[in-house]
């Protein structure tokens, strides 16, 4: 429930939000997206065309959010294996999944062209901007050369989500942190540099 | 549709597994699942308790399907390498993600200990499977004997599940493949073995 000087567009997005996180697309009713933002029928179609433009609106803005923690470790200070590291092991809700690749497994969401649009384009982004500090590390001699940046990045965006899936179906954190310092070891640079 | 032949039951717990890996649990109604299986409402009854009875049945079979599968790969004939090369690598039809693992991203699969239960198990044998491997190709030089075999399951499985993610995000098997690809640079053994 959200205080009164909230707006009630800013509400039904933050409902919507928390509900497509917590139940997804398929199994979030307008009617459970009204009753939590404590707004009337009217006023959702006031300000959105309906389940899917709303659904729109709270995708995007939790993609946003998502690249902006992201790149604040990842554009942080140390060398590009302790930003890899920094942004694997940074503080998770791994109970709760990945807001965003969550989505992935939507059927709604992936066979609308328009709402799994801000998922791809959050998830190329991560691989990106991760190959970019894997070819950062090859020049400074911290990763192997014959390493292909962008397999590399691909690797550690899909250890991570896939973390979330070994933790909710065991229940339990220590699922992602295993897979995630798998990879870093797997990733380490060598005591004695090869390059 | 089936088959006259097949019983029943075995209808419905077919048309479940179909539809649980395609809209999830939480997006498949009894309604649907009577449809698909051209039951009637008593039949489910009368050899089922109810959905998650039935969801139950459809999930277990699932996943030893999963395991079978996986096992044909894991104790076939190469190295340990190859072995968990080929895993990695084989034919997977990326785009409908993982029959087991999707489960969860269902809010309702993982509140239930029944439901969660077989999900759980199947992950756990695969990663136990996958770290017995890493041991015997630490044991023949294979991998560096610094890695921690449980921790380097718990990549593999990672990868394969977020794999599925990337390549749904984007509806192109490919990011599948770059990842996997990716992990397979970083296991491979060393070209002057370490030890």
């Amino acid at each position: 429930m959200y205080s009164r000087g909230v707006s009630t567009s800013e509400r039904l997005i933050e409902s919507t939000r928390e509900l497509l996180w917590e139940r997804g697309y398929v199994g979030t009713s307008p009617k459970a997206i009204l009753e939590r933002a404590g707004a009337g029928q009217g006023s959702m179609y006031h300000h959105f065309k309906g389940k899917p433009d709303l659904a729109l609106a709270a995708i995007r803005r939790t993609a946003e959010m998502m690249r902006a923690t992201a790149e604040a470790v990842l554009g942080g200070p140390g060398t590009p294996y302790e930003r890899i590291a920094a942004y694997l092991l940074r503080e998770r809700d791994v109970l709760r999944g990945c807001p965003v690749g969550r989505l992935t497994m939507d059927p709604d969401v992936i066979t609308s062209e328009e709402l799994r649009a801000p998922v791809d384009e959050t998830l190329d982004w991560l691989r990106e901007r991760l190959a970019s500090i894997v070819r950062e590390g090859q020049e400074r001699g911290e990763f192997g050369p014959g390493l292909d940046a962008g397999e590399t990045a691909a690797t550690i965006v899909a250890t991570v989500q896939g973390g979330y899936v070994l933790a909710r179906a065991s229940g339990q954190p220590a699922a992602f942190d295993a897979g995630v310092r798998g990879l870093l070891a797997l990733l380490a640079p060598p005591a004695t540099p090869t390059a």
